[in-house]
C-alpha cells in the first residue's frame, strides 16, 4: 500500500519568523521569548513584531491600531456570505469560506502588510458573527474604543469583558500566534507558492487547522476542571484517577520534551489573575496538586502541564464554550500564518515535491 | 535571508494513482497509457478509474453515471453563495469559496468516494454558473440527457454543443485529470492531513491552482493562432517570428524533456476532427509547420509540442474564452485531487515538516 512521509525531518523552508525548541522547552518569536511577549505586549504589538521583525516605537503602534481597527468590520458581501451559509455549519467552515470570499482582485499577489491586517482584523468579527448566528443571538458591531482582544471578547458576548479575562485571553492570543512549520501553515505557504493570493492561503490554512489533528480540543481539560469544581476536591479527585491508574488530561506534549513556555507563560498570568477569578483561582490549585501527586503515583516521569491546561482554564473563566476554542486558536495564528506567507512572498519558490508511483504499469507498450 | 526549498526532489507520497516520468515521455493513469484513456474513454471512465483503481463494466459504468448525474445540481446555500458573490471576483475564487462552503457536517472525515463524485459533480456546474453571471447571461440548469462534458459545454454556452467539440474537450479534460505531486494536489493533501474534510482539502487546491506559477494559461498560443488566422498564413508568419530570433508559443515543456504525452493524445484527437473544425485544422497545420521550421531554424533543438499548443486549439473551437482555460482545468484536475485524498486517507499521517530559524536569538537568557 501507498506511503505517506509526512515529511518529518524534512526542511521546508528556513525562516525569521520563529523558533521552536522542543528539547530545550525554547519558542521565540523574532529573537523575543514568546513568553515575555505574553506577559508585557498586547496582541498589537506581538502581531508588529511577527510582520515586521521589530516591536514598535508609540508612535508606530499608535497608528498600526488605528489602521487595524478601520479593518475590522465585515465587507458587505462577507455578511451577505455569512448569512447565506447554513446555520449548523462548522464554525471553522464558515471562518475559511468567508475568508475565501475576501480573495477579490483586490487580494492580487503578491501579499502585503496591509493585506495581512486585513484578514488578522476581520477574522474575529466572521468567528464571532458566525457563534452569534449558529446561536441565534443578536450582533453587536465592533467597537473602535476597545482593543483587538478585548473587541473580540465583546463581539462573542455582546459584554464589555472584564480587564483579568481580556489580559488573560490576550497572553493566550499572543502564545498561540505562531509555532514554526507546522501542518496549517505549511499547507498556507504550499498554496501562496504558485503566487495565489493570500485569502486563499489563509482559507487553506484554515482548512488544515479544521482538521482534529492540528487544532486540537482543551475539552477533555475543561471537563476536567468542571468536575474537580473545587479546590477542595482537588486532591481527592486526582488521586481516585491516579490510583486506578487513569491518566490526567493537560500533561505532556508531542514536541516540548520539557516545560511547554506557552503553559509556562500562561500559568504566570493566571498565577496573578487567581484573586479575580475564581477559575484561575481553582486552575492554579489543580496543576500544584496535579504535578505533586504525579510525582508521588509517577515518580521520575516528569510530566509537565501543556498550553491547553491553561487555555482550558481561560476559557472556562471566559465562559467560552468549547466550540470556540479552535476558532479563538484561529484568530491568533492567523498572524503567524499572514507572516510566514509575507516570508515566503519575499524568496518564493513553488513546492512541487515527488511521489514515487506505486501502482501497475501498462501491459502494452506507449505507442 | 531566508530560503525556501520547494521541497525540490523530496518524496512526499508513495502513489498509486499516476506516474510522470518527463524523460521518456510517460503519463500513466492506473497503469494504462493517459493517452489511450483520452482517445478511447468518456470523462466518466476515466473518472472512475482514477478513484477505483480499475475500469468499470457496462453496468456498473450506467449505475455511477446515474449517480454523478444526481450530484450536478448545486446545494440551494451554494447557490446563495454564489448570488453574494461580487460579481467582478475571480471565477477560481468564486469556486474556491463555493467548494469551501460545501464543507458542512457531511462533510466530516474520513473522506469517502460519494463526496469525490458530489465535488466533481458539482464543479462545472459552480464554474459555469459564476462564468454566466460574471458574464451577466442567462442561466441554465444541468441537462440530465447529456453526459458530464456535453452538460458543461451546454452550461457555459446555453446551446447543445457539437459532437467534434464535446469529444476533443472530454479528451482534454481527461488528460488534465491527473499528474503525479504537483502543488495543488499537495496542498490538498497537506490540509487533509489533518483529518480535515475533503470539500476543505478541494478548496486549498483550488487557491492553489489559482496561482499563475501553476494553473498557467494557453492564453499566448490562443493570441498566436488568432494572429495566424490562416493556413497560408501559417509558414510567413511563423519564418518571421524565428528569423528575427523570436519564440514561439506552445513548445516545450518544464517536465517534459520529450514529447508531452498530454500533446501527443491530443493532437491524435485534433487530427481526426479536422474536417469538423476549421480551427482544429489550422493548429495541426501550425503545429506541423512549426516543428519543420523550428528545426531549420534551430536545428538539433527538438522542440517538441506542449499540451497547451492543442488545449488552446481546442478552446479557440469551442470559443471557451481565456478566463475559462483555469476554471476548466480545475473541472477535470478535481478527479485527481479526490483520487489522491482518498488514498490520503488510507494511509494518512500529518504533514508537518521542518523548519530552520534563521532570525535573532534573544538577549536575554529564558528565565
Amino acid at each position: 500500500m501507498a506511503k505517506v512521509t509526512g515529511l518529518e525531518g524534512v526542511v521546508a523552508a528556513e525562516t525569521d519568523i520563529s523558533l521552536v525548541d522542543g528539547e530545550k522547552g525554547h519558542l521565540i518569536y523574532r529573537g523575543y521569548w514568546a513568553k515575555d511577549l505574553a506577559l508585557t505586549c498586547t496582541f498589537e504589538q506581538a502581531a508588529y513584531l511577527l510582520w515586521h521583525g521589530s516591536l514598535p516605537d508609540e508612535e508606530t503602534l499608535a497608528k498600526f491600531t488605528a489602521q487595524l481597527k478601520t479593518y475590522r468590520a465585515m465587507p458587505e458581501h462577507i455578511k451577505r456570505i455569512m448569512d447565506a451559509l447554513p446555520q449548523d455549519m462548522p464554525l471553522m467552515s464558515m471562518m475559511q469560506t468567508a475568508i475565501s470570499a475576501m480573495s477579490t482582485g483586490a487580494f492580487a499577489w503578491p501579499p502585503t502588510e496591509a493585506q495581512a491586517m486585513q484578514l488578522t482584523a476581520v477574522l474575529p468579527t466572521i468567528a464571532a458573527y458566525g457563534y452569534r448566528k449558529q446561536n441565534r443571538l443578536p450582533w453587536h458591531e465592533p467597537l473602535d474604543h476597545l482593543d483587538h482582544t478585548s473587541n473580540y471578547l465583546y463581539m462573542l458576548s455582546g459584554k464589555l469583558p472584564e480587564a483579568p479575562h481580556a489580559k488573560a485571553l490576550n497572553a493566550y492570543l499572543i502564545l498561540g500566534m505562531e509555532h514554526g512549520m507546522n501542518a496549517s501553515t505549511f499547507s498556507g505557504r504550499a498554496v501562496s507558492s504558485t503566487q495565489s493570493d493570500m485569502a486563499s492561503a489563509v482559507s487553506a490554512a484554515i482548512g488544515a487547522m479544521k482538521g482534529p489533528l492540528h487544532g486540537g480540543a482543551p475539552s477533555e481539560v475543561i471537563a476536567m476542571l468542571d468536575e474537580i469544581g473545587s479546590k477542595s476536591n482537588a486532591e481527592p479527585w486526582i488521586r481516585d484517577v491516579l490510583s486506578r491508574g487513569g491518566r490526567l488530561m493537560g500533561f505532556g506534549h508531542r514536541v516540548y520534551k520539557t516545560k511547554d513556555p506557552r503553559a509556562e507563560a500562561l500559568r504566570l498570568v493566571t498565577e496573578r489573575l487567581t484573586a479575580d477569578d475564581p477559575w484561575f483561582d481553582l486552575a492554579i490549585h489543580v496543576e500544584q496538586t496535579a504535578i505533586r501527586l504525579l510525582e508521588e503515583y509517577k515518580p521520575g516521569r516528569r510530566l509537565y502541564t501543556n498550553v491547553e491546561f491553561f487555555a482550558a482554564s481561560i476559557m472556562r473563566a471566559i465562559a467560552l464554550p468549547t466550540p470556540l476554542f479552535t476558532p479563538t486558536f484561529t484568530v491568533a495564528r492567523v498572524v503567524g500564518w499572514t507572516a510566514h506567507l509575507l516570508e515566503q512572498a519575499s524568496v518564493n519558490r513553488i513546492f512541487r515535491p515527488q511521489s514515487v508511483y506505486t501502482g501497475p504499469m501498462p501491459q502494452e507498450t506507449n505507442t
